[in-house]
């Protein structure tokens, strides 16, 4: 079961930069009122992501899809919530023989396009189309090149049986070109927002139609839901929240590292900064005050960033709060066999094994940041598989949505990207933007500084 | 030629959050003592990364190593200043129907060595052990390991001649092991560091390897090079430097988002953030008082991350400095070809192009961005060529060295990194390291706070 250690950020570990104990005792208390806000909301059918994992047709649907939808590959059109999730179950589940194949075409860089396109056969492909809001402008674009491509492919009839949608069930254009053009189509409840997406068909119908074990993914994500509305001492979720928001607020930890220690766990972590980003980085709270919040994630690999990022971090600036994520078990051990023993470089490395050398390694890292006075935690899942994702996924969930209380702020929208939005429909010349089209021209004309 | 446009960082842009015109001016004569401490550290051949494009000398070594090594797989072991410009370099220049590959083992995660290893044929592969101190841990460990599976596929003998090694030509094992083993051997100068090397073998054998034109990439360096000794207006590693020290010491701006804006250059993105991380992260200047510098860097993707940073970019904590890396031409444009013109959401995508809408949704960031007063510049380069990957290198080095200089500390150490590596060593039971055994035991035993 997933395990918070949050030794290191307590003041007996990193003194003036970590939080005192009875903090903690106080925060039990005071932070009762969190816990019931957010499962008011569930209760009321406000917030949907809470109650994914016991939703039973959702889970068969898929499941019932993919075994009559079985491709080698699974060409994903979708961006942020729409692509982050299934891309970390993929990396975090997949295997490369295991004979299935996610590809995600999350940019609209054209040569990206166009060089994933070229390098897999429509006749192998199953495209899912993910857009929540149904409008989405570089899904839309996307979805219109690989139409095309397809159809060029294999031809307009089996086209029509090779797609299937994931979108909201009643706006936007998506639903209703899917019911066009006879593609079959999957629903995202009203009541869950893109980010929070990922235990949707949006995540669990990739999932399974790469053959991972969706029901152990809900299993461990509804364990993980429970837990989170357990008093505090019991509820990961919410002590963590509790921590970075101190540390962010109070000890002015205005970073966030994510340190993945596991290679399986690598794109999690950019499902985890999307999360945080836009769900706790607003220009105001509530009461409706100018805040600015937000406290900036970055993503880290172990061990690979020790040769990166690690200066930066135990020598630079104490800005930034750490949070290691764990895994107990590899599946490979890993002996490094060698007969160079005689070398001061490698004889130390004789009878051990890469688990061995991997753990050392996130153990000194652990230490070093603490003795330098860093405050950091750790989430340790027993091994990498899909029980241990969906725990993950809800335990960040609730992390995110608890820390959204905390600062007091709308945890659920995502307001700031609304005028760049409509600034590039206007460049588009979408009609009904013109008054973004003078600001647009007005800047165009101003002089530029370059240096060329 | 490479662009600088710091229009968005004027007063004029972004008003308090910018710097004003006449603080160019002033730094135009204050900075050209820094232009010549670091020339004079190059012709003292103390420092040794801006002389690398005019060594024709390893230019041809690579280019006749890599015509008699032709094998579709380049298998990659070294971690840091040793993988992330390779890396960087294939995910620009490489396209999937090359026939060739780099796999880089830039990582100790056993379950990742043991699927990368499966997911590639020996008989097929070329294997560069890459490690400026010739005793990187994990480069060695992973050399035992990559070394075994290659002798139980394809024997002892022929093992040998798939081995190519690329370390300092004095310190550490790997050339000793190289020699013992028979395996050729190409040399990074002492004077260039890790996070500096990637125009030494350590890069440019792989992209030989590859098939990339690496006379083009050095040609590409001594362009930017060339600029790097100019006038500081007709520099731009010179004022990007510049203006990345006033917006960091005199605006706030503690993390540097570099929001490439092109698939391409998302890893030579991850490249930066070390040459930026590590050598700008520093505790003591170089007179010796603790500063705690350091700019955090943190990567962002255009337009994926307009879905997923970029809500914390607009309305989070004005803490952040903006650089896009630009690219005037794509190689397709990729028309947006579709019937559903009667729907709002596509009928302004007919006749347009993917690479339109992405230019249109760059620009929209940046006005959004400038509009928000965040701070922001632009790197451009004409298209995506090893030309360009060289001025975009050699600029960034540049652009890095004087940063360091205008915070005067020094920007080719890592020091911080010393005790991690340490405690790793007496963890692992390398002897000497028994005082670190001894804190670590200590640590071992203290309470630990954990939920689980």
């Amino acid at each position: 079961m997933l395990e918070l250690d949050y030794t290191n950020v307590l003041e007996s570990a990193v003194h003036a930069n970590g939080i005192p104990k009875i903090a903690f005792e106080k925060a039990a208390e005071s932070s009762k009122h969190i816990v019931d806000d957010i499962h008011r909301a569930h209760a009321s059918g406000k917030l949907g992501f809470g109650d994914l994992p016991t939703d039973r047709n959702a889970l068969k649907a898929v499941i019932d899809f993919a075994r009559s939808h079985s491709f080698p590959n699974v060409l994903l059109l979708g961006i942020g919530g729409s692509a982050l999730g299934p891309a970390a179950l993929d990396a975090a589940l997949n295997h490369p023989n295991s004979g299935r194949r996610l590809i995600v075409l999350d940019n609209i860089d054209p040569d990206f396009l166009r060089d994933s396109l070229e390098s897999i056969s429509a006749q192998d492909t199953v495209v899912n189309v993910i857009a929540k809001s149904g409008v989405t402008a570089e899904t839309m674009a996307t979805f219109a090149v690989v139409r095309r491509w397809m159809i060029d492919a294999i031809g307009e009839t089996k086209t029509r049986e090779r797609f299937v949608v994931t979108t909201d069930p009643v706006k936007g254009d998506l639903l209703a070109i899917a019911q066009h053009e006879t593609y079959p189509a999957f629903v995202i409840p009203p009541n869950v927002g893109g980010r929070f997406s990922v235990l949707t068909p949006v995540g669990i119908l990739p999932a399974a139609l790469l053959g991972f074990d969706v029901e152990g993914l809900m299993n461990g994500a509804r364990s993980a839901a429970d837990r989170a509305r357990k008093p505090f001492f019991e509820n990961p979720a919410l002590v963590a929240a509790f921590i970075q928001f101190v540390l962010e607020r109070e000890r002015g930890k205005r970073i966030l590292a994510l340190f993945a220690y596991s290679q399986s766990l690598w794109k999690f972590a950019f499902w985890f900064k999307q999360l945080w980003a836009e769900s706790l980085g607003k220009k105001m709270d509530r009461r409706g005050r100018e805040v600015y919040y937000g406290q900036t994630p970055t993503a880290a690999l172990g061990v690979t960033d020790q040769h990166s990022q690690l200066q930066l971090f135990i020598e630079g600036p104490n800005d930034k709060s750490f949070l290691f994520w764990d895994v107990k078990e590899f599946r490979n051990s890993l002996p490094i066999d060698h007969p160079f023993t005689t070398f001061d470089s490698m004889g130390y490395l004789e009878h051990k094994t890469m688990a061995d050398l991997f753990r050392a390694e996130k153990q000194a890292t652990e230490i070093a940041l603490t003795e330098a006075g860093r405050p950091n935690a750790t989430i340790t899942v027993d091994r990498i598989n899909a029980e241990a994702l969906g725990e993950l996924i809800m335990f960040s969930q609730y992390f995110t949505a608890y820390a959204g209380e905390f600062y007091d702020i709308d945890a659920f929208d995502q307001p700031g990207v609304e005028y760049g939005k409509k600034l590039t429909f206007a460049m588009m010349g979408r009609p009904g933007f013109a008054e973004y089209s003078r600001k647009i021209d007005e800047i165009r004309h101003r002089g530029r500084a370059i240096i060329r």
